[in-house]
């Protein structure tokens, strides 16, 4: 089965807001089996959304649209759609009942414009807004469909999960074909080694490895298609299996497990303390760490000694090596994770010293260039990096790498 | 003048990333008066990105391409649309030499496959790629125009910026009609205060003002049409200073001028020094002053003293506040900011202290409930906070209100 989406809304054509629906509904479709080939956006405007709609008719079997559901003239959707598909539109009661008593609790009277919001097709269905006034519905007619859906994303989300999903799951019946994916995530790797070193995986068709790039990592998504989620997911697990025998430890974690949650997570499990002594990122690791829920367990203490005299009051660093290296030095990054570790009391320090940019870069240490410590019972060990970018790209990078460093300790 | 925007990428219809990039180029096309009729998304598919682009050149003076340039098999936006408007590929040897030179300065030999992301079309021009491997590219075919542009966001906005804009108002000319227009960023009051205290302004036609929210702020746009950007800028002007006048110093700044901004750029203008002493936020305040390039003039040193113990060791907090009152208290974010001010010798300190969830809170203690401090050589103020949402968000908020508490401290 096909589908094609259509978000409606001229704030969406001026890039005032994100389309954040249309992802989430994408998201949505693989479950079902549903193939999603098109999406289309459009502003408040009756020619062009009719336009879509007849092209989209034309080559899927199910439509959404997303957005045009209010009460204002602007608000054309259902008007659009009755149209193309050739169907009426007629009083809901109940909606209409919903509405009255909506503005009653407000102490407000309702606009009779706003009645138009519980107008629904007449060969269809209704579907439930639990968070709103306006309804969704679905056009039923001949072996099409066409589901209406809000804009406001609360309420989207609210009924795609209330009221679609069940609808998605009668339509498709018992037994469809379902794609699933899963994304195994990378650090240490660029994208081009890492496609090299999978190579010929991201030939397969069924499943499928694709390379994605994301900021400061790198995914690979498999994706598989079979008939029942339970034999994608063997499907997936045994292409998982092949990619982590060569890339190894360089895969930290798989769907939503960030860099900061397995390290978080590895340190508690381990009841290992940690403390962070940070320059060029600025207090970035300190915030990774602590958007863990949980992470007051292991984490103690932060230093953002961003100034050398920091670096020496605070952390102890001698001022001879500051004066002898430089602050972005190997030396420098070692004395602040052991002075960090010293102070803190932590069974485990990191730091990390370098040149954010855009200025303060020399020929001998440029923009980019960042040296990282990690400080255990075992002794200490220092990494150099360059990385490329922005100010905050290279914070990124530095972070990731630092907390990377990190999870490599704890294997 | 009309242009269309295709996104590609299997990702997006997949719904594993939201389309930022679509929001940011549609923002930016009002300004030289180009019209945005229809975006649309398709797969990682030659046939249908083909389908795609020959609908697009039938309505539209100006395609925009979005993603599709990396290295691999799966990167086939710049064939295909040679292919459409019947050009071909060019090898661009300085953009061949700019990915050996990256490679090399990896010290990784360059795959072969790579080389593809240096070819352009014979006849058009090439955009550069400051932050990336994937130079951008415009066909020039007839009277038509289509701009392929780089998937990963970084890549993307930089591209937008420096090489977009300056094309764009090259092909529109002098004299078209323009619409710009101006974020007035707001802090300390909520999107419903503002909406009510600027009233019948809400309700203008040319300029128009809409209120936006955005994370831990609210924006007010401004926007206004005219025959010439200067006559558009005084008509923003006029309206922007009527909000001043309702607003005050409520607004902290405008269009890109983020609160940090605005902070670190009065403290460096004061010579003063900042330390900071954060707990719930974790770094985040840290953070974002060090996301400004020369907030290394004033940021001293932060402490994340997230254990009750590196409170009491690092930052002096007497054991018995911490005791009496608990870690979450007016009392101890006081102690936590003179100490801060006293070890670091800053000239300000700000400190945050709180419970962002999503455990951890009690009846008189919810999660959300914040205090903040500013210490200085005139004394201690304190804050009392309660922010809502996810542990993100209320570390966000939190954020948000400590430097705007050290903002209204330094006007």
């Amino acid at each position: 089965m096909r589908a094609e989406v259509i978000s409606v809304g001229t704030e969406l054509l001026l890039g005032q807001i994100v389309d954040t629906n249309a992802a989430y509904l994408s998201s949505l479709l693989p479950q079902f089996g549903i193939d999603l080939h098109y999406r289309v956006t459009v502003g408040d405007n009756e020619a062009r959304l009719a336009d879509a709609l007849r092209t989209a008719l034309a080559r899927a079997d199910i439509v959404f649209t997303i957005g045009g559901l209010g009460p204002t003239a602007d608000d054309l959707t259902k008007e659009t759609v009755a149209a193309v598909v050739g169907d009426e539109l007629v009083l809901h009661e109940e909606s209409a009942k919903r509405l009255r008593a909506f503005f009653a609790a407000r102490g407000i009277e309702m606009p009779e414009a706003n009645l138009k919001q519980a107008m629904i097709p007449k060969r269809g269905r209704v579907l439930a807004n639990p968070l709103g006034t306006a309804p969704g519905a679905a056009f039923e007619t001949g072996d099409k469909v066409v589901i209406v859906l809000p804009g406001p994303p609360r309420e989207f989300v609210a009924m795609v999960d209330s009221e679609v999903a069940p609808y998605l799951r009668e339509l498709v019946g018992e037994g469809a074909e379902v794609i699933r994916s899963r994304i195994l995530r990378i650090a240490g790797l660029g994208e081009s080694s890492v496609a090299e070193m999978v190579g010929d995986l991201l030939e397969g068709s069924n499943p499928t490895v694709a390379p994605l790039a994301a900021a400061g990592e790198v995914h690979l998504r498999i994706t598989a298609k079979a008939a029942s989620p339970a034999q994608a997911d063997a499907m997936i697990d045994e292409m998982d299996a092949r990619i982590s025998a060569i890339l190894g430890n360089a895969i930290f974690g798989r769907d939503d497990e960030s860099l900061e949650k397995v390290v978080v997570e590895k340190l508690i499990e381990r009841r290992l303390t940690l403390a962070t002594a940070e320059s060029c990122t600025g207090g970035l690791i300190g915030n990774r760490i602590t958007d863990i829920s949980g992470s007051s367990k292991t984490y103690l203490v932060g230093f953002v000694t961003y100034s050398n005299q920091a670096k020496k009051e605070i952390l102890g660093v001698d001022e001879q090596l500051l004066d002898k290296h430089g602050a972005v030095s190997r030396e420098v990054a070692r004395a602040m994770a052991e002075g960090a570790r010293a102070v803190s009391g932590a069974d485990i320090a990191i730091s990390v010293t370098g040149i954010a940019g855009p200025t303060g870069g020399t020929a001998a240490k440029p923009v980019g260039l960042v040296y990282m410590a990690l400080a255990a019972a075992d002794g200490t060990i220092a990494f150099e990096h360059r990385f490329s970018g922005s100010r905050m790209d290279i914070k990124l990078r530095a972070s990731q790498a630092a907390l990377n460093m990190l999870r490599l300790h704890l294997l």
